[in-house]
């Protein structure tokens, strides 16, 4: 792989990583990449994540426009949480991660 | 931007975000990108740092073979610590998560 110069003020990727930089908030959104999801359908995706990470996560990445919220249901309310487009665009980045994880670590 | 699958089993991804989900060690990866450096040039590079973190953080580098330490003087012992193979191959995914940075962030 050719090495490529990393240009960027120092702020820009840290600030990145300041978002990503967590473990669940990068598993939802990869989660939300196939397909749109209900809070429980990421619960129950997410084994170990407790409600209220998980709720936190969520409000975090709607605060940073990363993910949304979309009523499909009326009565009784329901939401799919859906990527944005800013959102989608760190799916390049997550498969990069996914695909770098798979050459060097062993599974359980 | 096109979205792609993320193909992977879930813990590749989980993996990665271990070795990465951490603000210092993406910054200190960064750091190497562009040139081997010792300590306390990362000290120096890496404001806010405490020798107690960094020092923490390169010695676990090393043991996921990600960053190496090379002798450069003998007498006094110097050493210069650079990315492996394996730590090379996480320049595109932080480029790429500086890209994105600089994309979505207002810069202070």
């Amino acid at each position: 792989m050719t090495a490529k110069k990393i240009e960027e003020r120092p702020g820009c990727i840290q600030h990145t990583l300041e978002v990503m930089g967590d473990k669940w908030t990068g598993l939802i959104v990869r989660d939300l990449s196939s397909r749109p999801a209900t809070f429980t359908e990421l619960e129950l995706s997410l084994v170990g994540i407790s409600p209220r990470t998980l709720s936190q996560r969520l409000d975090k990445l709607e605060k940073e426009d990363i993910v949304s919220k979309q009523l499909y249901c009326e009565r009784p309310p329901r939401y799919n949480y859906v990527l944005t487009s800013k959102g989608k665009e760190l799916q390049d980045i997550l498969s990069k991660m996914a695909a770098w994880g798979a050459r060097h670590f062993e599974e359980a």
